[in-house]
């Protein structure tokens, strides 16, 4: 462990007020090298945090948290800030089981009044603070860390749009790295460039003057020294104040010279909406992550010295690459293809596809609701666009997906990415809901993938379905190690198939749990009870026939599924209640998910928890029969 | 029916071509009176389109429809636009059960190539065909009309984010009438209105350089005369510009000399991304509608002379009325109590509310993502916000609903409006979906209303609620006539109640259709099957004990709901299936809303359609035991 003398003086925010200012930079080194440190052991979010190391200290130097709230956006360069608010000690349990998240979470400490995990919500959250503390008559600062990749998605607009109207007293701080997780693209981006790169730099005295006109008094001097030191480095930027804030900046967000009396002039002074723009550098102070392309933003653990990443030997490709491939291939023989991603190339795999048809893939930034409308629009022209969005951030396009494709019948693809448990990000980044929401929505076919070779297969019939919407969930990390086929073949819409013949128990399985299913029948045949085991591939429409075979001939029925109540089951008892196909003493057994937000785990011990795996299976099949648990095979 | 000598010579677009643009004032005049005329019998929107009718018939002379493609935003607007396009012979079928729908919609006419009725999405839409029409190399315009109240949307931005840095070729059309529903809030607003107030107009020698520069040419003399004779009407708007768009306006949108030369030169040498800002009048050429406040925005049938519209005598007050009513009676008793609107303050009936308490009323605009977590970070600082929402609204803030306040486990409390049903507006207005997507949500109190005492009821329980996000669900439309309590009761969380005691059959409703099932129980009492009618209150957490005894106690089991699959009716499923309540005969029929996406009609005959009626009912328990439909009381 490093050897870190001021920062052990510092467990909490209030300790930093013992140090002085110009230690600080001691300070910042002392943290960075703790959280590399951690990181190296934990894995995780690494650039993000060591970006923002001299922008936490400041705050938490200049403010009183956590009286003042502060609030990260998206959350995930937050390391820095646990370390400083009481809970180093359990920093190398970073997204461990039990241990610290990897994000801001209100029930781990006071000193994080809001949670995040998915992007551009700060600014909202901050405004309801910011009204709740002038409703309340309480002084209060909040303030709002949020990146310049956040600010594409359209909920920071709607909350720059009410802040600047309301005229609250929230402090903005826009963190400029020009480097989410993806180099950001749009507009904003291009705009806050200019910024950042002098072109309309405002001169020191037009500075001071407004300034001046804005906080009713003079400009402190140390803020104009630190404006003069850095060559008239703050201006005014027009689009922010012509949406109602005060704008301040950019200004350098590795100097305490320009962080501290910015930040102590605008406690005192600011009265309205302000927006400080200060740019840092992503990966900021360790070599090896400012040396990356991807500035280290997530790393496996990793050796300190040579930042040389531990590898992971992989059993099978990933599903991300399996359908990046997938795609590619269909792609060659169907020009009308479009890869649409909301800025994760590289999370979807669609950076690849984007190499070798950088014409046809579209990267929209964090704006999924554009990005499903905008994939709607392409659908309208006879294109076949693939939005490619994790099944928990699809959640932000509900409303596009219904009203702008469903209702009309438009054949979108929907790939949905880390669809069930994704370990070590926990509830905020779990796939849990997409069956419930999309299946119950007239028109749309809906299909889960129970291994890569099916994955492959649904890329080419969701690519040759052209009647309407159509999705297709597949999980995060490796497949199961199936033989791939070269390319995908065109399955039957709304048809699944048995993969394994029985007489008594049946497992009906959409989605990943085949393979569970399948080890949980060895288990059950061996006890004696005669088990099919079927692979629904549909959600929507059913296999009413294999449903109705399954539920006429078998004793039991088990429907297993990673996903949340109102799904594939429910699917399935709807069917069989209006069949009268549950009258007959069908012992039918619906897992699903629990109904808890599950915190991170391994993938495994979540799946045992869950009862979805192949003890969990077998365990339904006899507590339905009425028997105990035989402690055969692996439900010992 | 109106004497329109010119407009009976125009019944497509390419007609229009043989008008002379000096004749376009007297077609405009004759468009209104038609429009005035159908709406007065059929009642819809009748002051967006009031404003449109020139701009409309503008774009249609200048523009290449259906070719180019005219995307209304919302659509409500589109009336004029209808007329023109070949439907005005059904234009007074408009809102009618098998008639033309109240906004575009791609199934009823090429020229409408992209539906809406959400607002905001437009862009989006726009972007995604000017792609398209660039990769197939196709010379097409696109042009996107959009209101300015629908800037306040995040999707609004996160397409001009992703459009200004595509360089794409698309028209987007401001419709800048400061006023969409309510007068519209937010800073851009603010913005859009200090532009159009001249402030920050461009003189006329500037824009002309400006438009050189932009087009690559000298400016046409047409536009050059219009800018003179509107004192240089024409500004360059930085906000845009940022954004990657040429700014073109405010211009008046209401006079042809303005409209036609722009348009024109648009369309001759428009490269790249174009916004053209026009400043219209809602409810322009009709006295009545210019005089009223909300500029007949929405109106019932109606006198063409004196503009008095239809009286419809109300049974009972109606359900959004109750709910202000119960919600102002709460905020007297606790001033922690907030409302929040997204641009709806009328429509939930919240302006009463900041009628009478305005500082505690929040209309963030067209917003619903923000509205959810700026209502969340109000929660996180003890307040009690009710963020009331249309349910097919609430869509569109799904994400903020699961990652901002379910995941946080924040009490912010959901008034879910017009969830069911809506009548005229159709399928995109329609609430099918909300208690399925909430339902799953792990910690969430999910509730609706069976009449407008419930209502009651549930509001003052949502205020007393604090343990997490809770929501209540009610329909459009009129209560049905119950005895109102001064103030509503706290419930008991989870519990149902039986209405009516029988042995036979058990009718569960999750809502509104309680009365219903207590007329179909009469029907089914006196053909001999006695009836237990229950009122389950609660989707989740679900009555179980109430589950039980029904399910034990009774023959026939039907749950009823305005839903869609996965919502109360699967809760129940997965609880008796795990139960093993279903193995011993019972019969369970789960009524629901049908698998479409239903026109639009009155309430009563989609009611009938989907089985959800009295008769409904009726034969839905015959079918369960077997028996054909004996003919009693309205089942017959």
């Amino acid at each position: 462990m490093p050897a870190t003398p001021l920062l052990d003086q510092v467990n909490i925010p209030a300790d930093l007020k013992k140090v002085d200012d110009s230690a600080l930079p001691q300070l910042a080194a002392e943290l960075r090298s703790e959280m590399v440190d951690a990181v190296s052991m934990t894995g995780g979010h690494l650039g993000a945090g060591l970006g923002v190391v001299e922008l936490t200290i400041a705050i938490h130097k200049v403010f009183n948290t956590p009286h003042d709230r502060l609030i990260f956006d998206v959350g995930h360069q937050c390391y820095p800030h646990k370390i400083l608010t009481g809970r180093r000690d359990r920093i190398r349990t970073l997204r461990q089981e039990d241990g610290l998240s990897g994000f801001t979470r209100r029930a781990e400490s006071e000193y994080d009044p809001f949670g995040a995990a998915h992007s551009s919500t700060s600014i909202s959250a901050g405004l309801g603070m910011a009204v709740a503390s002038e409703l309340s008559g309480t002084q209060r600062n909040v303030i709002a860390v949020i990146g310049d990749g956040a600010m594409s998605a359209g909920m920071a607009y709607e909350a720059l749009n009410n802040a600047g109207a309301l005229d609250a007293r929230l402090i903005v701080i826009l963190n400029d790295n020009d480097m989410s997780i993806a180099p950001p693209t749009g507009a904003m981006s291009a705009y806050l460039a200019r910024l950042a790169s002098g072109r309309t730099y405002m001169g020191f005295r037009e500075l001071g003057k407004k300034m001046t006109a804005y906080l009713g008094k003079s400009v402190d001097r140390a803020i104009t020294r630190a404006v003069e030191h850095a060559r008239g480095y703050v201006t005014g930027g027009t689009l922010f104040e012509e949406m109602g804030f005060y704008h301040i900046g950019p200004i350098d967000g590795h100097s305490f010279d320009h962080l501290l009396p910015v930040l102590r002039n605008v406690r005192e002074n600011a009265k309205g909406p302000v927006l400080i723009h200060v740019v840092t550098q992503k990966g900021k102070g360790y070599p090896p992550a400012e040396a990356a392309a991807d500035k280290y933003h997530g790393v496996n653990k990793f050796d300190v010295i040579t930042g040389a990443q531990a590898k992971v030997k992989p059993n099978a490709p990933s599903y991300t690459a399996v359908f990046a491939d997938a795609l590619i291939e269909e792609a060659a023989h169907d020009d009308k293809i479009i890869g649409i991603t909301a800025a994760m190339p590289n999370g979807t795999g669609l950076d690849k596809f984007g190499g070798i048809y950088p014409s046809r893939l579209f990267d929209v930034g964090i704006a999924e609701q554009h990005a499903v409308t905008f994939a709607a629009g392409l659908a309208a022209e006879g294109y076949k666009p693939f939005a490619a969005l994790y099944s928990t951030f699809l959640q932000r396009a509900y409303d596009q997906v219904v009203h702008d494709v469903a209702i009309q019948g438009l054949p979108v693809r929907f790939p949905i990415d880390r669809a069930g448990f994704v370990g070590a990000d926990g509830p905020t980044h779990a796939g849990a809901f997409d069956t419930t929401y999309l299946a119950s929505l007239p028109g749309f076919v809906v299909m889960a993938a129970a291994d890569e070779a099916e994955l492959k297969h649904m890329v080419r019939t969701a690519a040759a379905y052209d009647e309407g919407p159509i999705s297709f969930r597949y999980p995060r990390g490796e497949g199961v190690g199936v033989d791939l086929p070269a390319r995908g073949e065109v399955l039957a819409i709304g048809k699944g198939r048995v993969v394994k013949q029985g007489s008594k128990v049946a497992l009906l399985s959409f989605g990943t749990r085949l393979s569970e299913c399948l080890l949980a029948a060895e288990d059950l045949d061996a006890a004696g009870l005669s088990t099919t085991v079927a692979d629904a591939r549909f959600a929507k429409p059913l296999d009413q026939d294999l449903i109705r075979q399954l539920a006429r001939h078998h004793e039991v029925l088990i429907t297993i599924e990673e996903g949340a109540v109102g799904g594939f089951a429910s699917h399935v008892l709807q069917f069989l209640a209006h069949e009268g196909l549950l009258e007959s003493g069908l012992k039918v057994r619906p897992l699903i998910l629990p109904d808890t937000w599950m915190e991170q785990a391994k993938p495994e011990a979540m799946y045992a928890k869950s009862g979805l795996d192949r003890a969990g299976i077998v365990s339904a099949v006899f507590k339905a029969l009425g028997q105990k648990d035989l402690g055969v095979g692996a439900a010992g």
